[in-house]
């Protein structure tokens, strides 16, 4: 979500401006948000997952409130730490905002995930799978009896242990469909119905748009998203062969 | 444009054929032109988008008249700072001409969207996605509700603050389709027609050839090109399921 | 194949939680399977064949009984070394199991390849290109008359050098295709019995999930895969056109 | 061309078999054939032209009667220097025959090129578009009134400079396809008969195999085979969308 006016967030971001506080984002520890978030973004341009400044990430830093967010509008390849912004997830003000950047257009969104559904990190991408899924399906992307969808989660979790557990090889994975918005805030509205309509979804498609994913540790989540974005990828194929990805295991063969 | 016959383009390097001027090419810094355009053609050829000599770039270096174009019929992941021609904006006459290159056969059209819309880069690549959009389009191509047109300006500005305004998420991308000519000097005359009758364009597509994208820096320019490839592959797929490209936001339900 | 509940296995691996033994996976040697499995599942990340932990892989150390196993559920292109567990192939008991990992659901289809047909490495992937093979296809894939087939081993052998025969061009390579389980010992059972129907097969395609590639070496097993993840994605093209990917030669043409 | 039973080739090898002549094969220039052939598979490997030991190059030592040639049936990502063979193009004997390795069953192929056509090298690829257009044109490949055309040659030379003119935008290009044989020796045949029916083409396509491109210096083999690439990419597109590929201008849009 790059060309955002987003003013409330803008004057937030304000009040910080010109505040460098670098102990936020200086570590040499490759796994510190301010700089998984700068790797993660290469992986994701080659990917062609936020090319032309599109898609977004966040990761919350593990045991704290705060929150390191990529600005809006630049170049995702091209990140670098001290151009994170870093806001508290209690107050919702920032901790730390570059002068020369806007905050991401994407922070609601972000924050809707971190609230409703105690993430640990949030992706966001233009993905073209999920786009062209978002033209072919309606409210729903629905893909079924497919190896890969065994590592998403199923919204369960094990009464012993506590874990999630994932889906099956036999289960359908359902992940809704909000339309897109001209406007952030309203997009947000959207995403926050889906999370209360769709508890066990861990994304939600924006139509002719893109894709949020989200999970319990920035980990899960890119595991999460590669996952999605590989079945993304394979119902758009099995489309244009005419099989409906969520059909029976078999029913392909009425169809090819 | 590779291979070239440009008389008069010779003629001119000639003047300073022999010259080698280093001072023009030898920079540390990483965003000077010389270097710049290097960089960023090994990752257009990685894309597709310049193998076997294909495509081009010129980048103006900021607060001059001067310009660097790369050469013509080079590999271009291959290239080195010191294979860059320098022109001077104002006088059309190279500053520096590398004796063993020819200049670039895009080097009038480079400077047309210099002249007629104040660039500060200008990208040309051999885009499959823009081949196949002008084989499907006829004289423009167009895409709507996309969230990635976001990336794009729309020709208008911001009254108070003077800054571009981007397409937003309703609007229709459109971009002029010439047609392609044996000799440069004919699709100059092309492209100049189209700027003159699309003023908001910020790219032209060449049919079974390639585009043109321009941008007041080359961040923007490299931007501008990201996002409308990506749009351009969209468009692609969009086609081959039936769907129009710009058909309204619930009308592609009619298609697929 | 990420997510296991295999409790036999999770026993097994018990006997040797907390057991570092670096002693076998420390090595300066890039070709010591403990590091071959990390750059391996490197290349394989990038061809989309292992992304969100899908996948796995097993090396066998040379002139030993030694097994190398990546774990499960992990993300392939992070592998380092230490998440290697070891298994002794005689006594199929873990010499090395990382405390932090689950033992990879995998094992028993690895262990079958080891032990019915002499393997010196099994490579597991999610290639799309096997899923969209295994929709398209019945209970074989068949593709005949191209060149790439000539790298597969025909299952004969050189009477006087003992060599392994490849296929040659105008053969038919035949891959028997398997139907997925909801959990790794009923598919035990079905690759165990594709083994015995098919006695010259380096591979098995597992319905709706993805292949299993084995050869006398890693080095043949690596090849092995690349060349029919390369025939798959061929079929799938040919598929598109119309073309059945086993017809004679020449009658291609009947379909295009 | 990997798997070879090339009886007279391996003869010849014999008698230098065992003879390491490093001083071949050791040089610090990068662009030394053995060194270049190294690079160039790497760049060939990850574009899937040479992936499962397929394809193979060759390039002659400037201003020497040397050619260097990678060996049959090896990974074409890891070859090193010292992997070379290098024969005499007047004797036709080997200089260097590395004991481990079978030499290149697409010797007589590269042999026929070198001595027909002067070539200063010669690539081989298993091209997936080359493999492709095999299946869907009779016997020649034939595109025309694309851009990228221009890079190829037309066979003819400009009277006064002696260089090569290339192809015009206007021109069709035709690459012969001939038949794919079981053993080596009849394709030679077929190459050279093809070489003599066109003798403007730079390349020849094998059905259900790939293809052999050439060219007077090694970057020339290199553009001509990322442009015919491209070409045949861009030709299964066309002919996805009903568009024959050497129609005439705006005559597409009666096949859209």
């Amino acid at each position: 979500m790059s060309p955002c006016e987003c003013g409330k967030l803008a004057e937030k971001a304000g009040e910080n401006v010109g505040t460098s506080r670098d102990e936020f984002v200086s570590s040499s520890d490759p796994r510190h948000p301010a700089n998984l978030i700068c790797s993660l973004c290469k992986t994701f341009y080659y990917n062609n997952w936020v090319t032309g400044t599109g898609g977004g990430i966040s990761i919350k830093l593990n045991d704290s409130s705060h929150v390191y967010i990529a600005p809006s509008g630049v170049q995702k390849e091209q990140l670098q730490p001290e151009d994170m912004f870093v806001m508290d997830l209690n107050t919702e003000k920032y901790l730390r905002a570059p002068e020369k950047y806007k905050p991401s257009a994407c922070t609601p969104l972000f924050l809707s995930c971190y609230k409703q559904r105690g993430a640990g990190a949030v992706i966001h991408t233009h993905s073209q799978h999920a786009v062209m899924c978002s033209l072919i399906f309606g409210d729903e992307f629905r893909i079924a009896n497919i190896e890969q969808i065994k590592a998403i989660p199923s919204g369960k979790r094990d009464g012993a242990t506590g874990k999630d557990i994932n889906l099956s090889f036999f289960d359908t994975l359902v992940i809704p469909i909000i339309e897109n918005t001209a406007h952030e805030e309203d997009l947000t509205e959207g995403l926050q119905e889906a999370l209360a309509k769709y508890p066990a979804a861990t994304a939600v498609i924006v139509r002719r748009h893109g894709i949020y994913v989200w999970g319990p540790s920035v980990d899960k989540a890119k595991v999460y998203n590669e996952a999605i974005d590989y079945l993304m990828e394979l119902a758009v194929k099995m489309h244009q062969l005419g099989i409906p990805p969520d059909c029976a295991i078999g029913a392909e063969k009425e169809y090819v």
